[in-house]
C-alpha cells in the first residue's frame, strides 16, 4: 500500500478526530479552538504550558463553550530520577498535572517517564523507578476520573526522555496496576517500526488510553524531537494501525501531534486544513 | 553502575578485541594493520570499500602477514529493493562480498538489511524480502565457509536502513534457516534500549556470530548515522551485554566500531590507545 494512493474510506468522517495543539504550536489557545471549530474537529489535545498561560479556568471555560472536547493533556511523567528531592517534586507535579486534567474534563494524562538520570547507566532501575511512581499516583489520579496513559517513545528517546520504549513494555508496566488507574497511549510515530506492534496493540486492549498520529519522515532534523511528518508524508502504515487499535476495543479519539518546524511556520488555518484532509486520506 | 566507577575486572585482556577499521575511517588500511599490531589488537574488522581500494589479495596478505585475524566483513545485505532487476543486483553483490569474506579468511559477512523503498509502506513486504534472499544466499555462503550475520539496527534505522529492528526480530528470522548458514550481529549501540534484550541475546545462542560494542550518546548528532561514542562515554551497559552474549555461548572477538566525526578527525594512533584503554575499562 502506498500512501499517494489512498483515498479516503466511505463514512470516514472527523467525528474522532482531535488536533493536539502541539502541531501548531505557536498558535494562541483562542485560535487553536476556533479553527477546530471553523473545520469540523470536535477535539483538542492540550499542554500544560499555553494552558497555564491562557490560565487554567479560563482554558476550561473556553473549551467548554465551543463545544469541543479535551481528549488528553500533556503532559507528565518524568519519574526516572534518583534523588529523592527531584522525585517527590515529580511526583507533586503529576498530581497537579491530574488535577488540571479533572478540570479541563479530560480522563487522559500524557506520561512521557524520563530519561536516564545524568551519568547513570541502570536502565532497569530507572524503569523501577517509573513503575513505582506508577503505583502511588494511580489511586489519587482515579479519584478524579483521569487514567494515566504512560506513551512509549521511540527508542531513540530512551537514554534522555523515555525510558519506556515499546508498546509491549508499556503495556507490561500498565498490566501491573489497576486498568481504570494506568493505561498506554499508542502513537504510530513511536511505534511503526516495531516487528511485534499488532500483537502489542491486542494485548493493549482496554488499555489503551489515546490513539495518537502522525508520519515518519526520513532524513531526520538536526533536532530529532521535531521530525515528525504530517500523516501521508512518512512511510507510517496508519489505517492499518488505527483498525488494529479498533479491534482492540479503542473507539475513541484519534489525536493527530505533530512536532515539525516546517507545519509551525505555516498559518494555523493551513495546518488544520491539511490536517483534516490529511486524516480523512491516510488514517482512514 | 556508573562507568566513571568502573574498573578493568582482573585478568581482563585483549585477546578478544577487534578494531573495525571504520572507528578509524581516515586510516589506510596499512596504518590500521600497523596501529593493531603495535598495540596488541589481534582482530580488524574490515569493509569492503577499503579493502577494494587497497586491493582484495593484497589485504588478505597484508592482514595474515601481521597475524591479525580477520574477524568480520562489513556489509552485505541491502535486499528490500522490489524491483527485480535491482533485487537480482543486490544477490549478486552480496555473492561477491561473501567471496571476499572467503578471501579475506573471515567467515562472518554482516549485513544490513536495508530501509523501506522509496514511496512504499509496507514493512511486511521489506522484511519478507530479507528472508528471500538469506534463502537465496545461504547455500553459497555455507559452502565458502562464511556466515550471513544478520544485523538489527536501531529503530530510528527501520525506513531508511534496516527493516530488522530487534534482535528477537533478527533472532526469528535467522531460526527460519541453517545456523551454519545464518547469524546474527549483537551490536550493543543498536540493542541496548530493548527492555527485551537480554531474553533475546539468551534465545540468540550459537546464532550470535558478533559482538560489537561503542556507546550511546545524548544528543544525537545532525547525521545520525555518526552518534556513536567511545565505550564509557554513554550509557550502554557494555559489561553486562558481554557477559549475557558469553552465557548465550558467544566467545568470539569483540569488535570495536564507532562512527564518530570527532574520533575520524583524530590521530589513529590516539583513537587505538583510547580504544584499548576504554575496552579494558568498559567492556570488562
Amino acid at each position: 500500500m502506498t500512501s499517494t494512493n489512498a483515498v479516503p474510506r466511505a463514512g470516514a468522517d472527523l467525528s474522532r478526530l482531535s488536533l493536539n495543539q502541539a502541531t501548531t504550536k505557536y498558535a494562541d489557545l483562542e485560535t487553536v479552538v476556533a479553527e477546530c471549530v471553523r473545520a469540523g474537529i470536535p477535539g483538542v489535545g492540550l499542554w500544560r504550558e499555553p494552558v497555564a498561560e491562557y490560565g487554567l479556568a479560563r482554558s476550561a471555560a473556553l473549551v467548554r463553550k465551543a463545544g469541543l472536547q479535551v481528549t488528553s493533556l500533556c503532559r507528565g511523567g518524568f519519574f526516572t530520577a534518583s534523588d529523592p528531592g527531584e522525585r517527590a517534586a515529580a511526583l507533586e507535579e503529576n498530581r497537579r498535572a491530574v488535577d488540571e486534567c479533572a478540570e479541563l474534563g479530560t480522563s487522559v494524562l500524557v506520561l512521557v517517564s524520563g530519561g536516564l538520570p545524568a551519568g547513570s547507566t541502570d536502565v532497569d532501575g530507572a524503569r523501577e523507578r517509573v513503575a513505582d511512581a506508577l503505583g502511588e499516583l494511580g489511586p489519587y489520579a482515579r479519584e478524579r476520573g483521569v487514567r494515566l496513559a504512560v506513551e512509549p517513545l521511540h527508542p531513540m528517546f530512551c537514554s534522555d526522555r523515555c525510558v519506556i520504549s515499546t508498546l509491549d513494555q508499556a503495556v507490561d508496566l500498565a498490566n501491573r496496576f489497576p486498568a481504570d488507574q494506568v493505561g498506554v497511549v499508542v502513537d504510530a510515530y513511536h511505534v511503526w517500526w516495531d516487528p511485534n506492534v499488532y500483537r502489542a496493540i491486542e494485548r493493549a486492549g482496554e488499555r489503551i488510553a489515546s490513539y495518537q498520529v502522525c508520519d515518519w519522515v526520513t532524513p531526520l532534523p538536526a533536532d530529532v524531537l521535531l521530525g515528525r511528518g504530517m500523516m501521508g508524508d512518512g512511510c507510517v502504515e496508519l489505517a492499518r494501525l488505527r483498525e488494529a487499535v479498533e479491534r482492540a476495543g479503542y473507539d475513541g479519539p484519534i489525536e493527530v501531534e505533530i512536532f515539525n518546524q516546517e507545519l509551525w511556520d505555516t498559518a494555523p488555518r493551513q495546518v488544520v486544513d491539511l490536517t483534516v484532509e490529511r486524516y480523512l486520506r491516510h488514517v482512514w
